[in-house]
Formats: C-alpha cells, structure tokens, sequence
C-alpha cells in the first residue's frame, strides 16, 4: 500500500485542498430483495447505469481529484468497490476489518489524511444517496469550506420537502458563520433525533430545521481535536492504526486495535456535542434512496404513475413500481400502490406504503437461515 | 391403428359395458401463467401430484375399464395425454386435426364406440374438473346408467352451492324417470344459459336448478340417433370418419371431412333440442378449477386463509395464493386477497376478485406477439 494522495496535482475545478471521504457501508435491506449484504445497496446502479457509489465519486470529482478520493469500506466489498471505481488509486480505497460505525470510519479517514495533509479540508458523503441537483451540491460545499477553512464543523443541512419522521433534523441559529456568493453557513443550535409526526410538522413549518443526511464539511485537524476531546480512547487508537497503515505492522495494529473500537456514529460521537458546528441549508434533490417507495419516486412514470424495469403487463393497476431484473415478464392484474421486486432468487411483492417494512422479510429470511437470500 | 375395446375383459366394478369418454380441449387461460396453449390445464397437476386429466381416469375407473375409456385430444396434446395414461390403449386415445367443439368430438367418439358396441352406455366428462366426493360420482353415474339404458340423455346436474354466473343451469321437472338405491332421475325442462345474479339466485332457491358440467350418460345409438335428428350433415360426417378410423384411408377421410365439420356444442346442438332428457341431481364436491381463486379454494390454507405451493414469507398478509414453480422464495408483505404465481418465465400477480381476468394479460401478450408466453 502506497501513502495516500501523493503526487496530488492542483485541479482548476477543486476546492483548494479538498479530500472527498465516502463511507460505504450499510447494506440497504429495505432494498431486498436488489440489495444483499453481499450486493448492498451502493453497489447497484439504481437510478442509472452508474451505481450509486459511482455516482457518488462522479458527483464528487467536481470538487476532489481521485486521488483526494478515500472510500472506507468493509472486506466483503473492497474488490467490487475497486472495480467499479478504477480511477480511485488503490490506497485510496480503505478496508476496514470489522463495521465499527462511521466514527470509526470517518475518523480513520481524517487521521490518514492528516498524514501528509494536516490541515486539509475534507468533507464526507455517504455512498448510497442521490443528489439531482449537482450545481447546488457543488455550491453547498464551496460555501461549506470557507466556515471549515476557519475551523467549523459544518453539515450540509437539506431543506425538507415534508415532516418526514424517517430522518433526524438539524435546528439552526440567525448567527452567520461564513457566507459568499456561495451560500450562507449558521451557527447550528441542535441535533434532533427522528421526530414525531406533528414535531416534524413544525420543524418544517419553522424554516430554521433541515435534514441531517451526515454530509459533513471541516478541517481534518479540527475533527480530530473535536474527536480527541469527546472520544479520546477511539481518537489514541485511531491515530496508532493511521500511523500504522500501509506499513509492515499493518496487520499487527489493525488486528489488535481495530475489534475493540468504539462503535459510534460521527453525529452522536462528535457532531451532536462538537463546540463549533455550522449548517448551511441546501435544496439539493436529495434522496436516500431508503426503500422501493422512494426509488420508485426517482423513477420516471408513465400517466398512470406506474414505473418500472424489465418486461411487464400492467392492467388495471396505478401507481406501482415493478422492477424485474430476469428475464420473465412480470404482470400486474387490479392491484393499485404496490411494488414488485423480481430477481433470479425472489420475488417480493408488497403493499407501498409498507415499503419500510421489507427488512422484515429479511429478518424472517434470517430466522430461516437463508444466507444465500440475505 | 387397432379397434376400440377389442380383448376387453369384463370388471366385477364396472357399470356393464361402460365407456367413458373424456373430451381433453381448452388450454384453461385464466390458470395462466401456470397453463399455456402447449401445456394446458388437465395436463397440470393441480391439486395433487397427478394431474387434472390423470385423475379423471381414475375417477372414472370404478366404472369403466382403461380399454373401455376414450380420450379425444388435440394433436398438439397427444404426446403428453398418451405418456401421461400409459394404462390407456394407443387405440383409445382419439386425436382430433383441429378443435371442432365438443359435438364433433363426443359423437365421433360415440360413433367410435358404436363400431364394435352399438348399444353400450358411455358416459362423457370434461378432463379439467375435480370431483372430491368419488362416492357420490359413482352413484350418480349409476343411477344415471339405469335411465340411459333406457335411451335417456341423462345430465349429472350439480347441485349449486352458490348464486354462481359462471355456470350455465338445468331444471328439472318432477317426473321421475328412473329410481333406484344410487339415486333419482328427473326429466329435464330446460338448460338456462350463464344467468344474471339476480336470476342465479332465484335458480338456487327454487331446488330445482342444479349446473351444467356437461356431464353426459346415454346409449351411443341414443346420441346418434339423435344427432341425426339435430344434426344431419355432423353426424354423416362423424360416421364416414368413424367407418374409416384406422384403417387405409384414414388420413384421407380425415382431412377431406374434418376441416368442414360443423363447430357446435353437444350442449347447444343436442341436448337442449333432445326429445327424452334426464337429471340426476348430485353434490360432488365438484370444480372447473377454472381459475386461480377456485384452485385456491381447494388447497389447504393456514390460519390466515393464505395457501400455496414453493418456499414463501407471508407477512401481514392474509386470503392469498401464492403459486411459484421455481426455487425462488415469493415474499409478499401487506396485501391481502392477492393470487402470486411465479414460473420460469413469468410472474403474475393479481388482486384475487380480478382472477377471472387474468385472460386478459394472455390477450396483451398475444398482442405482442409472445407465443413463448401464451
């Protein structure tokens, strides 16, 4: 494994000094039976021929070069996650042992790029969202930086289009951070967890909340002073496992550093109690892609709001999303709101607005003991 | 090819000298995508591991012997009907060129029958049909043999269970024109085309209207007699086919004479014109399995009234079929009242209210052109 980032050359399209990091991890159950712990979900090309995680880097390349591009990764996925980023150079691509959380693994990504880049800006994006409008993304993280560059802590806060109670939300204050032709960063008041119905109705109607989507923006030496104070023992062996990477007791420190990790998220660990957090609201289009119900809304419809993938009859039927990767033609018969999944392996047919609840299929799956289904 | 019945032995189970005929057409759409043109309905194994035409030849076996039962079967089905009845002689399984409706059909095959035994009752019943209660089937035909002895055209009239559309009806008079310990045979009045409800409704209430199955027991010089009567050119016709069946011209008779044949029903063109017909009233625990909510109801549902054949994961979800002939786990999550059927090629899914329209899906495919699929 080389050192990552060297020979690094300027480019004309880069924030000065930007590191993109992109933690890939989660498999997407909710996208069963597409998605498989062994096929999650940032690997599939969902929304495009690209794959979302691809899509992603692309997004990204507007701002960081591949080779200020980290993706963090589990052992299962680092040669597909290799694969179909060729351009990312191979130390770029980190292997994490074990799942340990994003603190582990955004922290592990700040440490190793403040190895040769202390001071570098870097922001991290997660690997399976979708984001229509990349002009205001481009934007967000331009105005983002400037408030990093000083030392912040900042969110890309997305602009909510309904109380969803999916999501947590982030509260701002009237206090200017940064601001240029950009965007405007505030001072950021609180993290909330997912709200009720009629809490989130508020926080919609109040202006003053967005959508946490952990796409964060700060100076690798500002969260890892944050992550020091907060999360000491994570932060000592963090650096221990940077220091090691890549040379010959590689290995040795990863297998006697790594299983006893914190497991916390960057936002409880550290963004929910960091000293100097700022937000700038975004509308970006963004999705998460959580479900075949949103899927289903990124998909283009024909009038009578069906949509679709693969051969299919639809008769009396509205509203409903097919998605058929063999071969077979799949028909609908009077069935309005529903969504069918059709793999070589399965097929899932559910009522829409249960689409949260096909990781209960998974878990029957698991009760089953059916790993070659999950 | 040999005679019909020739070496018959006679059976100590047998109605004397019973023949049964089982008329083997119709591809059973609404069981798509389970039946198709090349592998319809009574070739299927439905409702147990034999399939649908199999049973009716076991059925039928208390009372006529495999040389003394006739299957008459398109060219295209005559393969699978000869490999799937190896008990049946070559001999008797009668292949039509092409569908000419059930009266050319039964009155070749009584023509046939009538070469070597002209006065010998012969029975005829669908290939597609379930019948639970043998017993009953027995003594119906029984008590129904009596009456044709004595040149009846008797009907098993199925005593209806429910206000149904579907079916077309029989009445019956009070006049009784054969009794015995299997039962009673009533004059018929009149067979009622497929009713409206209201008119359905009236017919059960009465007790005097049972369904037709086209279920059929006479003396074939009683049928042929009265062919002649109703349908001069047809059984002309019938009987220079039946004079040259397998002899040195057969393949000529047969093409010069059968493409003409007039396409009638023996219900339409016989029995609703006969002179002397009989009902016997009986309750078989009889289905045409004509379509996926009626295959349903005969198949052991759970708790929740969900049924089904292959690996699947119900989940909130109840009143439902789900057929899958493939190594896929079907999976289906909130909906109720729904009819899933998976095969190699296709997947259906429909609201189960809406299982007699599943023709329709094998009318857009025909417009697609997708022989591969109908």
């Amino acid at each position: 494994m080389g050192t990552i980032g060297e020979n690094s050359q300027p480019s004309p399209n880069s924030v000065a000094d930007f590191w993109a990091v992109i933690p890939a991890g989660g498999a997407g159950t909710r996208l069963w039976p597409l998605s498989r712990a062994a096929q999650p979900k940032f690997l599939l090309p969902l929304t495009s021929e690209r794959s979302l995680l691809q899509q992603t880097v692309d997004r990204l390349s507007a701002v960081a070069k591949p080779e200020h591009t980290l993706v963090v990764c589990g052992p299962g996925h680092a040669v597909e996650v290799s694969r179909q980023l060729p351009e990312v150079p191979t130390a770029n691509i980190v292997v994490e042992p074990l799942p340990r959380g994003s603190g582990a693994a955004i922290g592990l990504a700040a440490a190793l790029i403040a190895r040769t880049s202390p001071t570098a800006v870097m922001g991290s994006f997660a690997a399976d969202h979708v984001v229509v409008d990349q002009v205001a993304f481009v934007r967000a993280i331009h105005a983002a930086a400037i408030a990093a560059q000083d030392g912040w802590l900042v969110t890309l806060g997305l602009t909510p289009t309904r109380p969803e109670t999916g999501y947590g939300y982030i509260e701002r204050t009237d206090d200017v951070v940064a601001t240029s032709e950009h965007g405007t960063v505030f001072r950021a008041e609180r993290f909330v967890e997912k709200p009720e119905l009629a809490q989130a109705e508020r926080f919609v109607a109040s202006g003053r909340f967005t959508w946490n989507a952990s796409m964060f923006i700060w100076r690798v030496d500002a969260l890892l002073a944050e992550m020091r104070r907060l999360l000491p023992t994570l932060h000592a062996a963090l650096l221990r496992i940077a220091d090691a990477w890549g040379g010959a007791d590689h290995d040795e420190v990863l297998a006697r550093e790594w299983p006893g990790l914190e497991d916390v998220t960057i936002d409880h660990g550290v963004m929910e109690h960091a000293a100097r957090v700022g937000m700038v609201p975004a509308s970006l289009g963004w999705s998460d892609v959580g479900d075949w119900h949103g899927l289903g809304e990124l998909m283009e419809a024909d009038e009578l709001g069906n949509c679709g993938v693969g051969e299919r009859v639809m008769i009396d039927s509205a509203r409903s999303v097919v998605w058929s990767t063999t071969q077979s033609v799949v028909t609908l018969l009077g069935l309005d709101d529903v969504i069918v999944v059709n793999t070589e392996d399965a097929v899932m047919i559910a009522r829409r607005d249960r689409a949260q609840d096909v990781r209960q299929i998974v878990g029957e799956l698991k009760r089953r003991a059916r790993p070659d289904l999950t």
